[in-house]
């Protein structure tokens, strides 16, 4: 893929987050990566999506080194360059503050898999990741972020593209896919899916996860290796 | 009806479930039929609500078989079929992921009617199908989804135009009626209604339905043959 | 004012219901009267509002009477009728289904006024009408709905241009003002007012009404004989 | 800063509150002030959003004498001059009744910091202002809500700049920032954190703050004088 290829498909990331009202004034940012070249474009730093335009992506390497762009780096860029480093199978990262998602992760709280719309995202909860320690966050907040998810994916046992999102405890989610575009649309997908989970809860105190058969399959006409669903 | 008259009616209820907000990314879809020619049209699987035009609607008869389109049909049409073959009095079915109403699914819990916006829907409960049994999901999933409604209809002695809807539990609402247009609209009326019992019963814990006095007038001045709703 | 003019007006009535997200479909209508005349324009039943232009609406005198239009009325035209033969200084009158106005009704509560939005509006409840007795449906529904709110305000000595709207028992709101317009903003205002008030209360549970010294500022500072909001 | 320029402003940020759909109807204002000229630009009363034009926005000086309009000022002009008189580094104020900050200022609740949405935003609890007494209300009602806040923000020793916004009992949100755009922006911030911690309580009851090591982190990243969020 060209620079200017993934630069449009970063930026077209982007603005999806804006307009499917995931993201209010600049809480949000999605980033992509040319493993080829070994290239990372992101949002720049605090610039308003008015204003936003392709050029002003900034281009970094996986240590973090700016190869181009006037601007700085969204602030979050060491928690996405960390899940680039971690996981060689992802090509695109995505954070908001998107509402639902937000709630549930200010709540400390993973998403139980109540319905088909979440086993059509995952096989499971969406989880929760501990909160940063103390020391964590003096040290590096933003990269240790990265270091977080990572660790609490791997002691679970989780593959990132199997559970393409997560909610950060006290912050919000975190998104990723196969390309920029696709962890844009898993962060639409939590925002959506936890909305239902909070609204059944309060339909149903005490509501348990849906049985197992259902969400397996469910999961698995989408994303199992007989998947149905979608064209060829 | 010819079939391209069919196929702008369904191409508009598609159109119409993603406008009224409620259908995110292609959780949705809207088929209708000729029933003199026995040809169902039916959105594709997967494909982006934007980039769908109405030739790509796929033309199957009652078994499935396609006969007209170049794409897979939805991974919901054996449900869409089931429903086609069963009730000779319905012309269109929907199905979405509307949030409120996906949340009363996931709760599995039907909408009791607490007043005349609902009534004028449907005369009581909006009914919420049992779930598949394990071998119903792993022998044939969609077409016992739709096996499960044609028997919860049965049993209860519903008939399909006067409850023109239900929830699938775990799941999410299906809604039909004469054409695919009232079909679309009679998913945004189970979403709204859906929201506001919702409302009603966090306002008043215990709530119970309106009096069935009530129910009956609303239903009947709207839907009964001396309805005086709307225009002759 | 000529029967052109209140025309225009009416007709923007309606069409605003639907740009505040006041109405869904077809359930809401705004109608307006000339006095001097003694003609109220009203919207068709049953009209989508895409299609309505402001020819369509239709001329009835204060009995009931068509004089001008090919439509037929709202089905809810006898209750508006009944509120402009008991209350002459209404000018116009609304009816909606607005999601949160209803959820309070559903429960056949009136919304509490804890805050200065509400006494903007009215100083004290937004009054809940009773629900019609099983003999008052059977007879003339809409006529003994237009019958239960005269009442219920004669009872509880209630201004109607000061309290300028309530809720029907497991229904939803009626408004009306001095002109159409002003009950399609009191429609809006009760909507907004319901919809704080179930937060407030979800907040606090237990909340009690603010005192009420701040309630009767407000609302005389907006409509008592010192009022000094707005213009001249 | 010529006043063209505020104007443009002030309007700027006025309409903003409308576009962010944190006012409705005339719900809200905004002003501006020029501390050179000791000049403020304020909205004027009751006119709607849609017909408003920067030349019908009002100039005072800081004792309210109004030096160039045609308009009377917003009836919350003595609570704007009162706040620009106490703070000097303030430029801006916005008033709005958005829907889930004055939901918390009509539960006379202030906003926890559950999160690192709200940690962005300032250091602790988004504060509640306390409710006016009866004879500050019948004395001088908009001004003494100055007083309040101002009297508040001293008593526990808050900055403004600091807690550039609070919720006024009974009433809604008042905030600021140092300029009339920045205090728009921090109108929407306001709404959309009480929002998130009114769904994070629900989800879970008896929630704590975040930890104060993650909110510090989080303000001064932005806030502090190492900031490095947004761009130098």
């Amino acid at each position: 893929m060209s620079l200017q290829k993934l630069r449009v498909e970063v930026f077209k990331a982007n603005i999806e987050l804006v307009e499917n009202g995931l993201v209010v004034l600049t809480w949000g940012n999605a980033s992509g990566i040319d493993r080829g070249k070994g290239v990372v474009l992101i949002k720049p730093s605090g610039v308003s999506y008015d204003d936003m335009l392709p050029g002003d992506l900034v281009a970094l390497d996986l240590d973090g080194n700016v190869l181009e762009g006037k601007l700085r780096p969204s602030s979050d860029t060491p928690t996405h360059l960390a899940l680039y480093r971690a996981w060689p199978e992802i090509g695109g990262v995505v954070h908001t503050h998107s509402t639902f998602a937000t709630a549930y992760a200010q709540a400390c709280s993973s998403v139980p898999c109540y319905g088909t719309t979440h086993a059509d995202f995952c096989a499971s909860d969406i989880p929760c990741i501990r909160a940063l320690t103390e020391e964590e966050v003096e040290e590096a907040y933003e990269a240790n972020t990265g270091k977080a998810i990572i660790e609490d994916y791997a002691r679970a046992g989780l593959k990132p593209l199997e559970y393409p999102g997560a909610l950060l405890s006290h912050h919000g989610p975190f998104s990723w896919g196969k390309t920029a575009g696709a962890a844009a649309a898993n962060a639409l997908i939590m925002e959506s899916v936890a909305k239902m989970a909070y609204l059944s809860r309060n339909i149903a105190p005490g509501l348990r996860p849906e049985p197992e058969y259902i969400t397996r399959k469910h999961y698995l006409r989408k994303h199992g290796p007989g998947a149905y669903y979608g064209q060829k």
